[in-house]
C-alpha cells in the first residue's frame, strides 16, 4: 500500500511529519509519498533519504486562509498536490495535519462525493467511560437537513466497524432529551427517518450529559452542535486543569499532593487527546483521506497513517458505498 | 417586598424548601409565601411556623410530566397557584425549583410574554476563569429565528446589569469562530442584526472553547446549543472526576496525594456548581420568575430568594421593556 502523506500540514511540519513517516515507514509495510517543498523534507530525513518518495510543491495552505480561495488558487500547494496523485490513484490514502477547511473543500472539488452522499461529514473518536465514540458532524456542515444525518449515521457506523472492530455499532442522536419528540426540527424528522434504516443498530437519542458514559459508539450531529460540543470539551478541559494548578499552588499540603498525583494527572490529560487515536477522519469523499489534528506531533502523524493504512485495508470506502446504496430516497 | 416561593419543587421539597425560606427570612428584609400542601409545610416550619404566609395548593406537577399538559390539567399545583398569585399581585416574585418546562408554559400562559419578546429563555451564570458569564437561552427554543437571538441579547444584557452590577456587559454569540461569515444561517444573520442595535455592547462571535476565559459577559445562543453546551460541561466534568477517582486509586502514592489535595478538589467541584448563583433565570416573562435548579438544597433557595429580591428591587422587568423598545422591527 501506498500512503500519500502532506509533509507540510500542521503546526510542527515539516519535522514532526517526516519523524511521524519515518516510524510508520519502519513498523509497516507500506510505501510513503511526502507531498511538500523537496529541499526542506529532505533536510529532515537523515538516514532514510532515498526511501520515500517525494512530490515537490512549492506552495503551503496555512489555517487561517480561506479554504475554498486557498484550494483555487494555490495549485502548487501540498493539499492541492496531495489531492490530486490520490485521484489519479498514485497512492491509497492521503494523510494531512493541513487546514481542514482546505482539504474538505479540495477533497470535494478534486475526488468528488462518496455515491449515496449528499453532504461529507467531519468525524472524531471521543473518549468515554467505556471507549471511544465516533461523533459527526464537528465542522464541515454547519446547517443540516435530517436526510444528511441519516448519512452520517451509515457512514459513521461502516467506519465504527472498520476502525475499532465492532460488529454492530450502536448509533444515536446527540439531543437535548431521549425522548423521541424532543430537540429541534432537524433531529426530530432525523429520528423519525433513521428509525426505518435497515441493517443500522439506531438507538435514539443520547444526551450530551450522557455522552460520556459510552453507551453508544457513533452520535451524529449537525456540524455546528458538534463544533460546539467538541470545543466546549475542550475549553472546559482546560478551564479545569488550569483550576487545579492554582489551587495546588495554594498551600504547601496541595503542592506535595499535586506532586504525588502528577503522573495520574498527567495520564488522564494525555488520555483526552483525540489525536491518540489516529486523528479527526473525513467521511464522504471518494477516497481515503485523513485528517490529524493541527498541533500533532510525529506520534500523531504516525496513528494517522496506521488509521489510514487499517481503512484501505478493509477497503472502507466500498464498504461505505454498499451501505449508502440501500436507503431510501428521501425528498428535501 | 413580598416573594413567592413554590414549596413543593425540586428533588428535596418542601423540607429544604422551608429551610432556605426560613433563612431568607430571617437575612432579608421581605415577606415570603410559601406555596403547597398547608399541612406538610406546617410540619417543616418549626418555630416559624406563623411567620409564612402558606396558601394552600394540593397538586404537584412532577418533573417527568409533560408542561403543558401539567400546566392545563393541575390547577392545583404549586406552580399554577404561585403564578395565579403572581399574576394578581400578591407577590413581587416567584422562586421555584419545580419543573422547568412547566413554569415555563404556566409563566407563559398565567403571566405572558414581555411587551417586545417573541420567545422567553432560560439563562445560566456559568463559572469561567474571570467571573460568571450569562448564557442563554439553554432549552425554552429548540429552534430560533435570528431576531431571538437579539431578544435574548437585550434581555440578557439588561439582567446582567442587575444581576451582576456591571455597566455596559460585553455580549456575544456562541459560534464555531470568531469571524463574522462563520456559523449556521441563524447566527450569521443574528450577527448582523446585532452589530446595528443601540445601547448594546455586542462584540461578535465567542467559541465554545473560548467562553472559560470569561471575556464576555452574556453569550447567546439558541436552546438546542445551549443545553448540549452545558450538559457537556455536567457531563465532561463528572467523567473527569471519576477518571481522577479511579487514578487515585490506582497506588498508595497517589492515594496520599488524592487525600492531600481532597479539600482543594472539593472546592473546583463547589466552585462549578451553578445553583451558587442564584438558579436559572427565566427571562422575557411578565413578571419575576427565579428557577432553581431541580436538586437544590436550602442555600440554593436561599440565593434564589436572594437573586428575586434583587430582580424586584432593581425593578428588571421595566429596565428591559425599555430596552426592548428600542428595537427595529425585523421582518421573520
Amino acid at each position: 500500500m501506498r500512503i500519500i502523506v502532506d509533509a507540510m500540514g500542521g503546526d510542527f511540519a515539516p519535522r514532526e511529519v517526516v519523524k511521524g513517516a519515518i516510524k510508520a515507514l519502519m513498523e509497516f509495510n507500506c510505501e510513503i509519498i511526502l507531498v511538500g517543498r523537496e529541499e526542506i523534507i529532505k533536510k529532515e530525513m537523515g538516514d532514510f533519504k532515498g526511501k520515500f518518495e517525494i512530490v515537490n510543491a512549492d506552495e503551503i495552505i496555512t489555517n487561517d486562509e480561506s479554504p475554498v480561495k486557498a484550494i483555487r488558487s494555490k495549485k502548487d500547494s501540498s493539499i492541492v498536490k496531495g489531492l490530486t496523485i490520490l485521484k489519479e490513484e498514485k497512492g491509497d490514502a492521503f494523510v494531512s495535519a493541513g487546514n481542514t477547511g482546505a482539504l474538505m473543500a479540495g477533497g470535494l472539488f478534486i475526488l468528488g462525493r462518496l455515491s449515496g452522499i449528499e453532504r461529507p461529514a467531519i468525524a472524531v473518536l471521543i473518549p468515554t467511560e467505556k471507549k471511544p465514540v465516533l461523533l459527526l458532524d464537528v465542522g464541515a456542515n454547519s446547517d443540516v437537513k435530517p436526510k444528511n444525518l441519516v448519512e452520517f449515521a451509515v457512514m459513521g457506523s461502516e467506519f465504527y466497524k472498520v476502525a475499532m472492530k465492532e460488529k454492530d455499532p450502536k448509533v444515536g442522536i446527540l439531543n437535548i432529551g431521549t425522548e423521541e419528540e424532543k430537540g429541534n426540527i432537524v433531529v426530530k424528522s432525523a429520528y423519525a427517518l433513521l428509525k426505518e434504516v435497515n441493517n443500522l443498530n439506531f438507538r435514539g437519542n443520547v444526551e450530551a450529559r450522557d455522552f460520556f458514559k459510552g453507551d453508544f459508539d457513533v452520535v451524529v450531529c449537525d456540524g455546528f452542535t458538534g463544533n460546539i460540543f467538541l470545543k466546549t470539551i475542550e475549553g472546559f478541559g482546560k478551564f479545569l486543569f488550569d483550576k487545579m494548578k492554582l489551587e495546588i499552588k495554594k498551600s504547601f499540603t496541595y503542592s506535595v499532593g499535586g506532586l504525588l498525583l502528577k503522573p495520574a494527572l498527567k495520564r488522564i490529560k494525555d488520555s483526552l487527546d483525540y489525536s491518540e487515536y489516529g486523528g479527526a477522519i473525513l467521511l464522504g469523499l471518494d477516497k481515503v483521506l485523513v485528517k490529524c489534528h493541527g498541533s500533532s506531533d510525529s506520534k500523531a502523524i504516525f496513528n494517522g497513517i496506521r488509521a489510514a493504512l487499517n481503512f484501505v485495508e478493509n477497503d472502507i470506502t466500498s464498504k461505505m458505498k454498499e451501505a449508502l446504496s440501500g436507503l431510501k430516497e428521501v425528498k428535501d
